[in-house]
């Protein structure tokens, strides 16, 4: 057998893992060809890959990033007025049939799953493997690139408290996450965050500003505000800088902020996520060779398994509301901006 | 209500954020008396303890080891002659009566579950708190210290590929796990180890010095061999020294040997193991309010509940010989001492 | 003999290592009463202040931030009006004697140095300890903090090259220094940065552009533009965004903006600075021994030893454009926005 | 020109940073021809070595070990004999010439360094580059690998206090350095050692024993001790194993031990190290540019320069009895075993 990986989407730590997951088991124990696709879609659309052999993939297991590059590259997205120049799905579908394929394997976050399933759709043979550090995708209970973010992220948090103090001071950091507040709510629990804000959870500044005012009664040195990307606040302005401005208002309390950015995706991945993309690699070269395909391998209590990857489409893992780590983190002190 | 909290057994990351996530709740949302009890059950025989406020918890979520220090008392053991000089199990039951106590909380491995087993079979309120490095313990997909100590052991390997590589050498690298060999497992592939030994799979030493022939003729330039502990060796050696050696005289390989020792379960706890042990110790705290006792918190299909401490008492958790992950490993390459 | 501790400015690692070598030397080998002063300054204006034990200094090498806490409070700022309503120095002075203090050691930065020679003007027996990220104390080669800002700074230099590489952009990250550029310099060539651009050397965004250019040509994936923050650029944005907005409109090329930020000054000290900061502090408290006031302790050529506060008030350590690492640099490619 | 570069000795952290030093000048700036050696002195012998390209060096700046490989072979070695069956200094003249080197640099410690004014000796235009863990090269403050080292071992022993003060215990670490006990003052200061072993100072048992006597009754609930690998104790144990049973002997305390082993030496070398790895390797290049032959480059007061081989061959850089260092962890209460 014949196949093709891409890299999709934003990239994170583990996604090298994954590759050479799929990889080394289909060169070793199947004796598969194996083609690495550049710059995501865009490199199926512009014929740009190379063979992979086993030597490519030395090195692969701690390297963050993606070697075969990635691209936001979405080919079912339609232009503003309609009109597509080419149709890249056909192009996509003609170049897979050239380059002989008998599967593809999709690497990345919601968006790749989604044009994963389109592209199975159409006919391909495609197996999705999920890859984001927001852990935002439906369907499984993890995704690698977490577990580094948060620790990176919690890292960030445990260095804030040792200035915090010395200075007594508010402070803000945001972390990342548009649509999920994973990351913040466990580097919050994880970094001993006393304020929470996620975007599943709409939040109230004069909660927040209470709940500043009874410290300072209680006389508490400093305290530490983790916020997610994501939660509701003007366009013009990050959620951090946000929250620091009008907590500033209201309490007069000096606020120091720090927007973590870039550094969250980046690096060498943690052990358990090298773990996990190589579970995940290796289930989907499996897949493959069962002739499995239009489906997305998963972490379902405990077990790497796959799902269709028509469940997995158009849908978002958010935090659940009554998530009993929540409810446990309130129990102790820690407030989410709600009553 | 009025709790007891005790540390016994080896110490491990997290068991400090296991007491704070225990006595947090306790104190913030139900109201406790909480005490701290000094160097596990031996505090209980001495009558050594103190009152635990919110005062005591600051800092506790990084801080390694346990700040109530630990034994190895165990109050059931039969001396050699069968004649104790004094009944400790009354004792502590005397005990634990003089300080009101309406709960004990143990933190601890395998050997304090069997003894938090035997003292709630003597009538006192006993609720156990899964902790160690081995991951062994029966009845939780997880306990906190074992992701730390991935991340410690994970950092060595990798440490050992450059030099490997640089020295074009075999390096044997021993790390914890006497009965079961879940940290070698995973450290092992989050390493990228080629050959990984654990105790519940017995090697045979032909295997391996043939793989090592089999990778020299394949130019392979180096070699990584994780061995557990605990793998059937002689007793007067270590298992990694014995391994060095063997090997050395098997296949002539100059044969380097790291014994990763104490380091492993030390330090700050990671993100996860933070998180893993203040859900135990919250959940620990809440079964307490609901008057459930006789059982060990856990971890079971992402969910934290609990179970007696009966099923768990006398039990191992070892790494099953069907472990997809092994199976895995064995597609790509992984050497685990058989055919 | 009975000593005064403050810690003034900005916290950074070292700062309790210094703490903890000026006491445990004073306390041990000198039976001297230490006093620990809260919040710098302010402190001594509020007499709030108390006996340091050796007990006060277990676990105080590896603690970020300082334990006595810090303030701005700079005694001899005029107010805008220049009419005091109190006279701060003269409270000092008459608050040092109520302490009967027989010296006053003040670790701080470029403020507090001034502040420290002043104070040593008015009469008081002053030792100042220095400490700075920035490393712009004039007449030390380094002071504590600097290694550990360093290690930060490189870390996530390290962790942008595989998202840039991945997504093949530029990015710009700034890290702190406002009037020396040593953090940017050393974390830029340890982080190998392409450009490197500190307030010392007056950059031309022509020759920025003209050399991503080059790059382009030359195929060269991406870049990373390392940036101090206290680079000339206008007032209303940092020198991140400054730099990420003006390129991209030059180059067209997508860019990507870190703001490091307080994490830089958080955590526990590298070895290096724990190891500096405890021989700053053990060289003051001899200083002291041998009554030899009015100094600062620095290391020179290797050595520790001290000169006059005189000579530093008023200084500022920047980076010298001869400076052989520069030129270093240049003959291996990297860019500082000159020809 | 055409230069060659070889590492040899035991590897450490920097010396691909070096080479990238040493390489990237040379082709950047002097558009010398740049060839890299395998395996050290071997590769002479054996003329293998490969061009290298800007492209080889891209990723070299972080990566720990050396690419181009290294090995203990000791050209000028006389065999115990005294018969040698070929001429190696003659092979090795010859097949420089073969190769038309202008000069050879030679990375590596105190052997490498000798047999680099040998072959200078010999007519050959060399230059030295200083690396080792031990810091043990004469003619030079420092030398890359060190820093790494010892950010790893003060990591470890930082590991090692939580576990000694949970279970109230003794524990002895042995870190590298046979003739010189850098590592071991400089991770035992950084780590907080209670006792610092290194070959330089003679210890004497009673000493330490008493001095863990005084421990026990001043109620310090834990003592770590640092020793070099080199220290004064029988051939066929090792420095912590005999130390550890020797106090244990005389103390009756319960005495653990770690050997740190070959991971002080792997992985990505500290920040200043690849600063320091860099500016050796640019110094020596343009060093050949001047055609200043014969001679190391070092650290001197801060400042990159050079002496002659001639003046390092044959010696060692020792730990000084006097060293203000140690006086001032003596005044601290540090026990060096002397009284």
């Amino acid at each position: 057998m014949r196949i093709g990986i891409l890299t999709a989407g934003g990239d994170c730590p583990g996604i090298n893992a994954a590759i050479r997951g799929v990889a080394k088991t289909a060169i070793v124990n199947y004796q598969m060809q194996v083609y690495g696709i550049s710059s995501g879609f865009q490199g199926l659309l512009e014929n740009s890959y190379f063979r992979m052999d086993e030597f490519h993939l030395s090195g692969l297991l701690t390297l963050g990033g993606t070697i075969l590059g990635t691209s936001r590259e979405k080919p079912f997205k339609k232009t503003k007025d309609n009109k597509q120049t080419i149709d890249k799905p056909e192009l996509i579908r003609k170049n897979y049939k050239k380059l002989q394929l008998d599967c593809l394997v999709c690497i990345g976050g919601n968006g790749t799953m989604n044009t994963a399933y389109l592209l199975s759709k159409e006919g391909l043979n495609i197996i999705g493997i999920p890859k984001t550090i927001d852990n935002d995708i439906w369907g499984t209970d993890l995704s690698f690139g977490f577990d580094s973010a948060l620790t990176i992220a919690t890292e960030a948090i445990d260095r804030l408290h040792t200035t915090a103090n010395s200075h007594k001071r508010t402070m803000v950091i945001e972390v990342m996450g548009h649509h999920a507040g994973w990351l913040a709510l466990y580097s919050g629990i994880a970094g001993g965050g006393d304020v929470i804000l996620i975007p599943e959870i709409g939040y109230n500044m004069d909660v927040i500003t209470k709940y500043l005012k009874k410290r300072d009664n209680n006389l508490k040195p400093y305290t530490i505000i983790v916020v997610a990307e994501g939660i509701d606040c003007p366009k013009n302005i990050s959620a951090s800088s946000y929250i620091a401005q009008e907590l500033h208002k209201q309490s007069g309390h000096e606020i120091r902020e720090t927007k973590l950015g870039y550094i969250q995706r980046g690096g060498a991945p943690s052990p358990m996520d090298r773990i996990l993309a190589t579970r995940f690699g290796a289930h989907a070269t499996s897949l493959i060779a069962e002739q499995k395909f239009g489906r997305m391998v998963n972490l379902k209590d405990n077990n790497i398994s796959s799902l269709s990857l028509k469940e997995v489409a158009g849908r978002l893992n958010k935090v659940p509301l009554d998530f009993k780590l929540i409810i446990n983190a309130k129990q102790m002190g820690t407030c989410f901006g709600t009553d």
